[in-house]
C-alpha cells in the first residue's frame, strides 16, 4: 500500500484577521478551522498520515482543542521562522517509509475528496500534482516603473493546495532549497531543482481563509456543505 | 457639476449558472442581483446617471422587474453580440454632456461607496481609474508547450469594476477599437490608444457573481452587509 502523508501547515500568527485568535483556531460552525482541515483529509483518505505544523506557542492550545473536538490522529511538529522552515520541520516528522507527501494550508478547510485523491494519484504517477483553477477576474501586471499592463488571463492559473509530490523528490528539494528565500509555495521549491510541475484541476470552493471577509464566505460554504 | 455616468453591462446569457434565469436576474435576498447593482451606484452617488445594457430578449422582463422592485432611474440600451458591442451601445446612450463615464459589471452588486467615489474622483484627475486588488493566491503561467512556471504574484493585480474614464477618452477608444477582438475589459480598450491606465484600490467583497458557488458567497456577503 502506498504510504501517503500530508503536512498541514498552520504556522501563521494570523495578524491579518484583526482578532486575538489566529485564524486556524477560529470557530467555523461547530469546530475550529484547523479541525475542519484535518477532518477533510481524514474523510477523503482514512489511511492518510497527517502532520500538523504549529508555532511552538500554539501547541498547548492545540492539544487542548484536540481533546475538546474529536480530531483525527496526527503528529505535531514545531513551526519555523518562515513557511519554508515550517514545511521542512513537518517533512522531518514524516516517517521515512512515506512514498507520496502533500503540503496543505491549514486555513483551506474545504478541500474535497476529489481534489485530495486526484492530487495523490497523479503525484504518484507524475512525481508532482498541484491543483489550480482558472481565474475569473482580469489581471494587470505592475511594472517596476509603477505603470501597469494587461496580463494574459488565459495563461494564468491560481494555485491551491494540497501540493503533492513524490516523497524523495520533496525531501531533495527541501534539502537543496537553502532557506527558501523567494519561494511562495512548495511547487516553486521543487521547480528550483529543474523538475517540471504537473498541474491538475482544483476546486473553486477550496478557498484560503486569510481575512475576516473570508470567514464570512467560509461560513456560507460550510452551510452549503451541510445542506448538500 | 461634473456629469458622471455609469454603464452597467448585463449582457451575459448566464449559461454558466446552470439555471434558466440569467445570473443578473437571480434573486439575492429580496432583490435581483442587477437591482442591487443599480442601488449600489444610486446610494453611492444619487446624481450619477445610469445606463443598463441588456440583451434585447431580456428588456421586457427587466421592465417588469423595475415595476416590481423600486429601481433607481436609468436608461436601457440594447446589448450587442460581444461585450465590446454592448459597451459601445451603452456609450451611445450616455448623453453628450457626460464628463466622466464608468463601465461596471451588472453582476458585481457589492461595489461600495468608497470604490465608486474614488474611481470617479481619480478618473476626473488622471483620465482613468481602474480598481484592483492584490491576489491572495499564488499563480502559475501555462506556456504554449503545455508546461507551466510560477508567475510573480507580487506584480499581479486582479481587476474589478467600475472602470472609469474621461468621457472623451472612452468614446475615442471605442471609436477606434474596431470590434474589440482580444479586449477583455475597458482598460484594455483604452490602453490600445497608447494611454497609461491609472490603478486604484478595489475591495475584496466587490465580487463578480459568475457561478452557483458565487451565489452562495453572495448571500453571505449580503447577510454581512445587512448586519453591519
Amino acid at each position: 500500500m502506498t504510504q501517503r502523508w500530508t503536512i498541514i501547515v498552520a504556522g501563521g500568527a494570523g495578524t491579518r484577521m484583526g482578532a486575538d485568535v489566529p485564524k486556524q483556531f477560529m470557530l467555523l460552525g461547530d469546530k475550529p478551522v484547523l479541525v475542519h482541515t484535518l477532518d477533510a483529509f481524514h474523510r477523503a483518505d482514512p489511511a492518510m498520515g497527517l502532520v500538523v505544523v504549529l508555532p511552538e506557542a500554539h501547541i498547548e492550545m492545540w492539544t487542548q482543542m484536540c481533546k475538546e473536538y474529536a480530531t483525527p490522529p496526527h503528529i505535531v511538529a514545531p513551526g519555523g521562522a518562515t513557511r519554508y522552515d515550517s514545511v521542512a520541520s513537518g517533512l522531518a516528522a514524516v516517517p521515512a517509509e512515506a512514498e507520496v507527501v502533500g503540503v496543505h494550508d491549514g486555513v483551506r478547510p474545504f478541500v474535497n475528496r476529489d481534489v485530495v485523491c486526484r492530487c495523490f494519484a497523479e503525484a504518484a504517477k507524475y512525481g508532482s500534482a498541484v491543483p489550480v483553477i482558472a481565474p475569473v477576474d482580469s489581471f494587470r501586471r505592475v511594472k517596476e516603473n509603477g505603470t501597469s499592463e494587461i496580463a494574459d488571463r488565459s495563461a494564468l492559473r491560481a494555485v491551491q493546495t494540497p501540493q503533492v509530490f513524490d516523497a524523495a523528490l520533496l525531501r531533495r528539494a527541501y534539502a537543496e532549497g537553502e532557506g527558501g528565500a523567494g519561494f511562495t509555495d512548495d511547487a516553486s521549491v521543487v521547480e528550483a531543482l529543474g523538475v517540471e510541475i504537473h498541474l491538475t484541476e482544483g476546486d473553486r470552493l477550496n478557498i484560503k481563509i486569510t481575512t475576516p471577509e473570508d470567514m464570512v464566505v467560509g461560513r456560507a460554504v460550510l452551510d452549503k456543505r451541510l445542506c448538500d
